[in-house]
């Protein structure tokens, strides 16, 4: 009988040929008109993960359903959940799109289809290494809950919920994340944190009515003026963050960690050069990792007041609307920055306009020891399938269910990501490296062989 | 024979028939489907001049038409040249009027119509006041020039040039202008004073691409943030603008003006409580009244960066923009204006990102001393129609062309305006009171008789 990487290299050519059947399937979660299609996508990946060897429910939630796969053989070995997403985002502008976004096609060793990197590939590679060890052992090394929503390019709305209500069915020693990336190609990463989140939308009205600004410019603050005012006042000149209490509990990061970054092949010139801008600018005194991965920030996302169209219209808006979010590093709490921002927002308004602060979007910041048994069967995995020994990294986005997968499971959550930066993540031409997924497939088939005990 | 007033009272029903007929014609000048309509009015205010008394031509330009009406028959008395304008603007949003924009309808004294305050109703005034004295007397007590243009709404592009290339055939001892407002109901006013402009165009540009904020957040300069920082950097913490120099060609107002505004029927509460705010606000030092006439001002007129739908996108945009403009005060120069404005923007642009400023439209500043004269006739004929004694007023508008008048003809300007603030002017509901439209017609024609020499 052959071992599971042995299997893996043999059937490759199907691997693939499923994973684009899957990429084919337009599952857009956020497009009601999609909705067959998202369900559709969930009876694929059941089926699969059924052929796989385990059993796979399509679980109706009030939004789109849940995929919910088990294999529990395995009494004495620890039981590992392993959590990815099915849906995707709407793949708009079309037109940026080189081939289409759901006809899957390779060029320069690259698979380009929506969702390749997120998430559809990356939670491909777990059904298909558990495949390999089903199919040549006949058996998993670990005891397995596969968890895969359609709703996670929406929030996750079902997701806690459903935890909650079913803690003991999901309960784990290990919650495993395929959604992130490497450090960059042929380096495979483990991640050691996340940012949190902390998104609001920021409105300020004046008068009854748009006013013409020759005719009352003068006499009231203009709400495009007091916006622009509250938006400054959340930077100081050394770039940090200047909401009073923002940093309170912002945890200084250990210096092996920092020294860690440091040793990372990151060249500042050549970041800058790919961005095309003159100059990286950041909180004074930390690096562009650091900057990146450890602190915190502030950006605008949107902004919309008065008259946008061409030429001059003299109009005094009477409304102007910010979305700005804050990206949160541990310890800080997304409901007490949400606090301190709309404390701060209110006593830098100016007289004369109201200010509604609307928090849109919270999520916690997660933070990873990398250390213990499961990390340590992670570095040999990844050095076994990629040659080479994985790098410690830090994550700048938020992956909130993270944190609420650990507290509510009491589980340590690890987080092993096979696609790359650049890897157009919610933008045209998304693409996922076709050796990642087939080395991530190993990777994760050894990854389960050591968590069970094996070599 | 009667007089011209008799024969203005008489007369009244068939003049607003009149006038709404002019009303009717959709000379949106904007608009490149309206052309056709927009030669029809240029057509139709011909006629009606030709029919007053005096001849009329239509004269073409690389844009709409300009409507030129002569009367040249008293050889020893002063020129008038009357200047209006016979285009709109677009009457949209259309479900915000209470009846349709183009169909003149009355209500409580008032019609409602696009056009009727600005600037058809006050323009088709003089063409009454001018055949109530043809009609009566066979003859005009002053000689005039009848100028209308059909780009007002467009920033006369061709009316300078226009003026300069026909200044011997224009020559007058008088501009006189009904395009602007009285200060109150009831109250007769001359104006004193226009606000110039500065209009900019503020681009802030930043990486290659929108960005992830999360993987990109807190690496590079955020063209939102950057657009706040500029926007709040030009006013200080008193309302006056914090751009260097900008104050150095401002003119203190006289004692005497400041004190005829101090003794205007103002009331600030009411203002506020027409406005719906909280609190007026402005420049320290300064009253209502003076922040909005002989005050400068920096009012942003748009705003527009990054995602502004519904909900949370984590874009770090790669652009944002804003219209941004400046009312200007005796003496200052809009060009001047633009190089301090354009130098304090680099300035204060942080590192990281580009900065491009465009101007769209300037305006400079009028200032009249109300003496001589023509003055002395205006407030005569204003008394006498409107049986009250008219008030000096500013003007927080601009006029762009009043001083390119007086410095291509080297006449003054005298500005006579009777629509009411309030009247929705390039709004939906725009109107002109009815009383006014008759009481205004009786005024120009008293006017033009003391102008004459008449009584």
């Amino acid at each position: 009988m052959v071992c599971p990487v042995g299997f893996i290299d043999s059937q490759l050519a199907r691997f693939r040929a499923e994973l684009y059947d899957f990429l084919r399937i337009p599952s857009i979660s956020t497009d009601g008109d999609h909705a067959g299609d998202v369900r559709a996508a969930a009876e694929w990946l059941a089926d699969r993960v059924r052929e796989a060897g385990l059993t796979a429910e399509v679980i109706e939630t009030p939004g789109h359903p849940i995929v919910l796969g088990e294999w529990r053989g395995a009494p004495d070995a620890p039981t590992v959940l392993i959590y990815g997403h099915y849906d995707v985002q709407p793949p708009e502008p079309l037109d940026e799109w080189t081939s289409p976004p759901f006809e899957p096609t390779e060029r320069d060793g690259r698979v380009y289809a929506r969702g390749s990197a997120d998430d559809k590939g990356q939670l491909y590679m777990h059904v298909k290494a558990l495949e390999a060890h089903l199919a040549t052992a006949g058996s998993l090394p670990v005891n397995v809950v596969f968890l895969a929503e359609g709703e996670e390019e929406i929030g996750s709305p079902n997701l806690v919920p459903f935890v909650e209500a079913n803690r003991e069915r999901l309960a784990c020693d290990l919650v495993l994340i395929s959604d992130t990336e490497m450090f960059a190609e042929g380096l495979p990463s483990l991640l050691f944190s996340l940012r949190g989140l902390s998104y609001f939308e920021i409105t300020v009205k004046g008068a009854r009515s748009d006013l013409h600004s020759g005719n009352y410019g003068g006499s009231v603050t203009n709400p495009g003026n007091a916006l622009a005012a509250i938006i400054a006042s959340f930077h100081d000149a050394d770039g940090r963050i200047a909401v009073p209490g923002f940093y309170d509990d912002v945890v200084e990061w250990d210096a092996e960690t920092r020294e860690q970054i440091a040793a990372l092949p990151h060249d500042d010139e050549e970041y800058r050069h790919e961005l095309t801008v003159d100059e990286l600018t950041g909180e004074a005194g930390f690096t562009t990792l650091e900057r990146l991965w450890i602190r915190p920030t502030c950006d605008v996302n949107g902004l919309l007041s008065g008259y946008t169209g061409p030429g001059a219209k003299t109009v005094l808006p009477n409304k102007a609307m910010a979305k700005v979010s804050f990206r949160l590093v541990p310890n800080q709490d997304p409901e007490r920055v949400a606090e301190m921002v709309e404390a701060h927002v209110r006593t830098v308004t100016p007289p004369g306009v109201t200010v509604e602060i609307r928090v849109i979007h919270g999520g916690r910041p997660w933070k990873a020891k990398l250390e213990g048994p499961a990390f340590d069967a992670a570095r040999e995995a990844l050095e076994e399938a990629f040659g080479t020994k994985p790098v410690p990294m830090g994550g700048g986005g938020s992956i909130p269910i993270v944190v609420d997968f650990e507290e509510q499971l009491k589980a340590p959550a690890l987080l092993l990501g096979f696609s790359l930066p650049g890897c157009n993540l919610h933008a045209p031409d998304e693409w996922l490296p076709i050796a990642n997924f087939e080395k991530g497939i190993a990777a994760l088939a050894l990854l389960y062989g050591k968590l069970g005990g094996g070599g």
